[in-house]
C-alpha cells in the first residue's frame, strides 16, 4: 500500500484538529501528515489573549493546547516558522518557505487542508504601523503587547473598535491599571448586538470607568518625536495614548487560496460543502477562520471567526480524510463575551440581519434575574427575542446581564437549530431551583412575551 | 350577561397563577373568582424553604410572590385558612370549611380548578409524629422547623431521605452549625440520578462533612423522656438526633379528587388533557403538584412536583378558562439542585427509566471543566449521556459538578424536546469564550462520545 500524503496549511485549531483526527484514524505508512505553520506556536487559544494581557491567566504556554513537539511525537510532521507561498492544484503540491533560512521547496499532496485562519483588519491610516500600535491575533502579538505595556510608564490606552476583541481588551487594560478609551465607528459598542442592547453594554462600560466614544471614525495615529504612537486622532480631537490596541475584527486569510483559484464567498471566505470539502475540489478541504459557514437561520453563508467552529471543522475534515464520514451542519451565530462582570451573548439574527434576508418579525425585550429574586446574588438580566411574524419561529436572542447571563443563550441556540417557535420555547422544561433561576427562566419569559406579540400580529 | 363562577382549590403556584391569568383576561362581572387555601400564605416558593432554613434567604415573607391581600386587591376572592372538604361534580359545587370557625358552606362553580398540591411522605413509623420531627412542605412547616432549631441546644441533625429535599436540607442544617447525618434507603444519594452519578454526590457530601448512610431503612424515631425525638433508629443502630427532618419526597394530594371520581394515574396524580382539563370533565381543570404530566421522552405520564411546572399549568388553565387557548405540551424531566457548592442536574431518562419503557441505549460519561482549563475558576464537571441504540436519539443527561454545571443541562432539555440525536447535539453552536466554556463545551464532548458509541453499535 502506498502512503497517502496529507498536507495541512496552518498549525492552529482547524489545521491541527484535522491532522490529529486523521492521525488517530490512519497510522504512519497509511497516511503521511505534514503541516506548515508560519509562527512558533501550534494549537493555541487566541481567545485567551485578552485574559493573558489582563493578567487573569498565564501565557503564552498555558494557552497552547498541544505544542509542536507533542504533535511531532504523535506522528505529525509539523514545521513551524514555515510559510506556504503557493498552492499548485493541478500539480497537487504546495511551495513552502522556511522563514528562518528563506529556503523554499515543493511538497506533494493527495489531500490538502487549507486552514490559514484570519487576519486582523488594519486600515491604511497614517501611523498604523508605529511602535505602540498592537494587534492581538497571535500569541506573538500578545507577547509583543505585554512587552510594550511593560516598557511604557504612561497609563493611557486607546482601543480602536468596540466589538468582542475591543471590549475584552478594554477590560484587560483596565486590569493593568490603564485609563481606557474605546473609539467605535458605530452608534453603540458591540455591533454584534442590536443598538438597543449595545446601549446597555455602553452604560455598563461607562460605569466601569471606560470612556466609550461612538459614531466616531479614527483618522490616524499621531506619533511622537520617538516615532511611537502618542495619540489616536479623529475628526474632532485627539485621544492621548501610551498604547493603542486594534480591535477592528478580522477577515478570512485566503490570499493563497484565491491565487490558486479556489472559490470564495461574499466575505472572502472559502466556500465548502457540508463535509468541509472546498466546493468543486475533491481532495481540498478547508476549515476554521478562513471559511464561510452556513447560517442555519438565514440560509446564507457567513464568516464567523471562532475557535469552537475551527475545532469542529478540523474534527470533520480529519474524520473524512481518515476514511470516516462527518459533516459540519452549520451555525446559528452564537457568541458570548464579557467586560469585567458584564456578560454579553447573542445567537441567531439581529434585527438588521433578519431584514436583510427578507424576514419580517416582532421583538420583545424583558428584564429578569439570574436566580430567584429572593436568592443572594440574583443579578439583573435583559433578554431580547426576535420571532417571525405569522409563524412565530424563533429568529434570534440577545442577552446582557451579569453572572449567569451569557450561557443562557445556549438554550436559544438549540431552539434555533431545531427551528422551534417562540411558543414552543416558552413551554420548555428548563432547570429550576432558587439558586439557579427564577421560577420562569428569563429565556422563557422573553419567549412568552414575543409569542404573545406574534399572536397579536 | 351572567357572571361565570370560577372556583379554585389551592392558593399556591398553580391555583393562583390560574386565577391571576383568568382575571387578566376577564373582568369581575364577566368572571367571579373564588379561591380556597388551607394555610395562611398564598403564591409562595416552597423551593425556597431549605435556603430560609439555612439562613441564606429571609422568610417567610420574602418567599411569598403575592400575598392574599394582593390577590384580593386584584379581584380574586381568596379565602385563606379555608379547606375544601368535598367536590360535588354533579351539583357543580364544593363544600368549604372555615378552619378557624369550623363553619361549612357550599359554593357553586361553572369552572373548577383543582390545585391541591402534594403531601410529603410520612411513613407510619413509631415516633414519626414526635416533637422534633419536621416536614418541610409549607411555609408553616419551615417556620416550625426554624422555631425548633432555635429551641434546641443540641447540634445533631438527622435527615431521612437523600433526594432533592434531603440534600438541600443537609446543606441548610450544616450552615446552621449542625453535624448532619443523612439516612437513605437506596444505594446512593439522589436516586433521581443513576447510581454511578449518585456516587459522585455521596463523595462530595462526605467531603463537606455530611455523614451519608445508604442502603439503610429507618425503623423508627426514638423519643426521650420529654417525648421529643432523640434518635433515628435503623436495623443496625441508632443515630442520635436533636432534630429530625423528613425528606422522603411527596405524593399528589388527590384525596378530594379521588372521592369525587376524577381520573387518577398510576402514581395517584390527576390525569388531564393537553389543555390541563381533567380527562372526561369539560369544566374541571387541574395543575401543579396534584397532576401527572406527559413525559415527552418516555411517552408516559409521571408525577413531578416542581414549582416551575405548576406555574406553567396555572398559566395554561387561566388562559383557557379566560376564553383563550393554551396547552402544556409536557416535560422532559429536568431538575437541578445543589448541596453547598456541588451542582446536580438531570434531564430525560435514567438508565432504569429507559429500560422500563423498552428502550435500548448506550451511555458515555466524560469529565471536563466549566471554563477553559487555563481560566481561573474552571471547575471539574462530569457529564453522563444516554442515547438510543440504532437511532442515536438522545435519551437523557446527568451532570454533577461545581459552578456552571447545573444550568448546562438546559441544552440537553431543549435537545430532548426537539428529539435530536446525539450526533446533532455534538454539532450544536453553543456559546464559547474562555471564561464560560472550554472550546468544546462539556455537553458537546459527552454527545460526541455517546454518538461514537452508537456508531459502534
Amino acid at each position: 500500500m502506498t502512503e497517502r500524503r496529507l498536507v495541512v496549511i496552518g498549525g492552529d485549531a482547524a489545521g491541527m484538529s484535522a491532522a490529529s483526527r486523521a492521525r488517530r484514524l490512519r497510522k504512519p505508512g497509511e497516511l503521511g501528515i505534514t503541516a506548515f505553520e508560519r509562527g512558533r506556536f501550534s494549537s493555541y487559544s487566541a481567545c485567551g489573549i485578552p485574559y493573558w494581557t489582563g493578567g487573569v491567566v498565564d501565557g503564552p504556554d498555558a494557552l497552547v493546547a498541544r505544542t509542536p513537539e507533542e504533535h511531532r511525537e504523535r506522528g505529525i510532521d509539523l514545521r513551524t516558522r514555515t510559510g506556504v507561498t503557493e498552492i499548485d492544484l493541478a500539480g497537487q503540491r504546495v511551495r513552502a518557505r522556511d522563514l528562518t533560512s528563506g529556503q523554499e521547496a515543493w511538497h506533494g499532496f493527495d489531500d490538502l487542508v487549507v486552514a490559514t485562519g484570519a487576519r486582523p483588519l488594519r486600515p491604511p491610516l497614517e501611523g498604523i504601523d508605529a511602535a505602540g500600535v498592537h494587534g492581538v491575533q497571535s500569541l506573538d502579538d500578545g507577547q509583543a503587547l505585554l512587552d510594550g505595556l511593560a516598557r511604557t510608564s504612561g497609563r493611557r490606552a486607546v482601543v480602536i473598535g468596540a466589538g468582542y476583541i475591543g471590549v475584552e481588551m478594554a477590560e484587560a487594560l483596565l486590569r493593568r491599571g490603564f485609563s481606557v478609551t474605546v473609539v467605535e465607528r458605530s452608534a453603540q459598542p458591540m455591533a454584534t448586538l442590536d443598538p438597543d442592547m449595545g446601549a446597555l453594554v455602553r452604560e455598563a462600560m461607562c460605569g466601569m470607568g471606560i470612556e466609550v466614544v461612538t459614531d466616531t471614525a479614527v483618522t490616524g495615529i499621531v506619533t511622537g518625536p520617538d516615532g511611537r504612537a502618542a495619540a489616536v486622532a479623529t475628526a474632532d480631537r485627539e485621544y492621548p495614548a501610551d498604547v493603542v490596541v486594534l480591535g477592528l475584527g478580522v477577515r478570512p486569510e485566503t490570499s493563497l487560496a484565491e491565487a490558486a483559484g479556489l472559490p470564495l464567498g461574499e466575505s472572502g471566505g472559502l466556500l465548502t460543502d457540508l463535509a468541509m470539502r472546498v466546493r468543486g475540489h475533491e481532495n481540498v478541504w478547508a476549515g476554521g477562520d478562513c471559511v464561510e459557514v452556513l447560517d442555519l437561520v438565514s440560509g446564507r453563508t457567513r464568516h464567523i471567526a471562532l475557535g469552537t467552529h475551527a475545532n469542529k471543522h478540523g474534527q470533520v475534515i480529519g474524520t473524512n480524510v481518515g476514511g470516516g464520514y462527518a459533516t459540519f451542519p452549520g451555525v446559528v451565530g452564537t457568541a458570548v463575551s464579557k467586560v469585567c462582570d458584564l456578560e454579553i451573548a447573542r445567537t441567531g439574527l439581529l434585527e438588521a440581519q433578519a431584514r436583510a434576508v427578507g424576514l419580517r418579525f416582532v421583538t420583545a425585550t424583558i428584564e429578569s434575574t439570574s436566580r430567584a429574586g429572593y436568592y443572594p446574588g440574583a443579578c439583573p438580566m435583559t433578554v431580547k427575542m426576535l420571532a417571525e411574524r405569522g409563524t412565530g419561529r424563533l429568529l434570534g436572542v440577545q442577552i446582557v446581564g451579569r453572572e449567569g447571563a451569557a450561557k443562557r443563550v445556549d438554550v436559544a441556540a438549540v431552539a434555533l437549530t431545531a427551528r422551534m417557535t417562540a411558543g414552543q420555547v416558552a413551554a420548555l422544561d428548563l432547570g429550576y431551583a432558587p439558586p439557579f433561576s427564577p421560577v420562569w427562566d428569563p429565556v422563557l419569559v422573553a419567549a412568552r412575551r414575543v409569542a404573545a406579540a406574534v399572536a397579536e400580529g
